[in-house]
């Protein structure tokens, strides 16, 4: 017998790194990506240079798209702030925005369980639709799929996107002095799923942040000389944040008395001593910035319907090279590693 | 209780098409597809010329791509011929190819249930690699996810392609009178699954036809001014002509004694009492061409490797509008309906 895929490998931390890097990037090869988590940029210069008749195209002037591409596999499917369609759409626009793209267009696979009411899939595109109207994308093809009961679980969605690249994000500038920004509360997604699944009673005011971030996202590239974004899903904020410290000459220190949490996040995690670093979040972005560009970035971000809690959150700083630091409450310095595996699968 | 999801959703027939109509087209609305079966054909002078600052762009000089999506749910994961790494390349790299496109870029998202051994998702990357690069396509982004057991069945795939429209169909243009060409032997797919599936002992020379055909394509459009041309997966041949046939002036009369059928496929179906015609095939295409290049298009695919055993089997037909008619051997004339539910579910 051999080695067999376990839950750890779908919890986006060390476990699903390993996977991609060992089984697919190395079979993939000459033809695979460089990592399969993020989006890819694509030079449309290249490729129609190649491979198009069009003329009057240069490299230079053609620009750049956009493609990322992301499974859904919540469970429940339908949850206080959202559904798994929410899900789909937030969270594939969200990819696209955080990695400097204006998203357009979206595709759509979904893999239905015999059994499903066609109600509850009804509920769910009307989901989809509504997110995709808020977002202003537009879905252009799509697929159906059943399998038989038991054989999956209700709806499975897996949704590509493309976007025009708007700004490059540059990590290559960042530099000690940057300001960590995040643009709210932080683990309300993987709290308030975690609490639902449970059986807990539900707090009122736990539910899902799941939300199109574009628009606020645009706003800010507008205005500021952002280094780099990423929206914290799965492994939340500290997991997040890790993928950017990691090999780097500069670490990230954060102030555990800066990082906005709801009341009902507090002490959901305060009852069930889980840490709202780790948890998803479905509509929040972390920006670096120069320091100078910290305040306005703030300002911009609490005009914003999603970024009204937005605050300064940490420095990047070149006392702790390659490593995610918390400054915490107590004075006391803990590092933050990377998630190894969720305690909780299927939350996206 | 409500109405439910059932297998027949899934086949690609006439169930399928009132699924995608009556709940994923009617719901998503204004930020939905016309149809949720086929690819889409973006405009990117008009999304560049509205959303991006590159200048020097023109709505007229700027290429389209081609945009879709299919997930893979193919059971057994490994069959003669390939397993769904193959499928889910082929599958969507000929998608592209019969709108007219250049496939250049696939994404992969990867659902995979708990328990799959490594050894056996590790062959179908390999799988996926290698038809990659023969494609001449590149994996650019991907998601892992897992799920608990029995909550999937091994693996499921979604690939989301992209390409450069370098020819478009034009349907319009069919007239009474056009050929109807198939580039190979049909219903190998599907017999070949079905026979893996019942326990039959597999005949050496009954396999799955999976392969690209963008390089035969690609050689057609250059020489020849096809209309029209569709692979047909599920629901086969006669499934994809009722879709070109539906609501037109006119309708195709098909040869029986013209389609090309290998001796495989031809003794299961005797034996089975399934019809070959609605029988999936994943490498091969219907070419839809004037009368006068008929031959040169037979000649060109006649010397690629997957259109070996290409023939003409049809004519465009105005006695028969809205029809797909087969002129039997026996010399009848039968009515080729649209297949309702597949007899053999996830057969891709």
């Amino acid at each position: 017998m051999g080695v067999k895929i376990i839950l750890g490998h779908g919890s986006g931390g060390r476990m699903t790194r390993e996977l991609v890097r060992d089984v697919f990037c190395r079979h993939l090869g000459d033809v695979g990506p460089e990592s399969l988590d993020d989006g890819a940029v694509l030079d449309c210069g290249a490729g129609f240079l190649a491979c198009s008749r069009a003329e009057g195209q240069t490299g230079k002037s053609a620009p750049q798209l956009v493609f990322t591409t992301d499974s859904y596999v919540v469970s429940p499917l339908e949850f206080p702030g959202g559904d798994i369609g929410t899900l789909a759409v937030c969270g594939t626009v969200n990819d696209l925005a955080v990695m400097g793209a204006r998203p357009l267009w979206l595709s759509l696979g979904v893999i239905l369980e015999a059994g499903l009411e066609i109600q509850t899939l009804e509920r769910i595109v009307k989901s989809i639709a509504e997110k995709a109207r808020e977002a202003g994308v537009k879905i252009v093809c799509g697929d159906t799929k059943v399998v038989e009961k038991g054989k999956g679980d209700g709806i499975f969605i897996n949704t590509a996107g493309i976007g025009v690249l708007e700004k490059p994000m540059r990590p290559e500038t960042i530099k000690p002095g940057d300001k960590i920004i995040v643009s709210g509360t932080v683990g309300d997604h993987g709290m308030a799923l975690l609490t639902l699944r449970k059986g807990f009673p539900l707090k009122s005011n736990l539910k899902s942040d799941c939300a199109p971030l574009n628009e606020m996202i645009l706003q800010v590239l507008g205005k500021v000389d952002v280094k780099w974004m990423r929206d914290p899903t799965r492994g939340g904020l500290a997991t997040a944040l890790n993928e950017l410290t990691e090999g780097q000459p500069w670490g990230v220190l954060l102030e555990e008395d800066g990082i906005p949490l709801s009341e009902a996040v507090c002490g959901v995690s305060e009852l069930l001593g889980l840490d709202p670093l780790y948890s998803a979040n479905e509509g929040k972005a972390i920006f670096v910035v120069p320091a100078g560009s910290a305040e306005n970035t703030l300002k911009i971000l609490k005009k914003t319907s999603c970024g009204q809690n937005s605050a300064v959150i940490g420095t990047v700083s070149g006392d702790f090279p390659g490593k995610t630091v918390l400054h915490t409450q107590m004075g006391t310095l803990r590092t933050l590693g990377i998630l190894a595996s969720d305690p909780l699968p299927r939350i996206c």
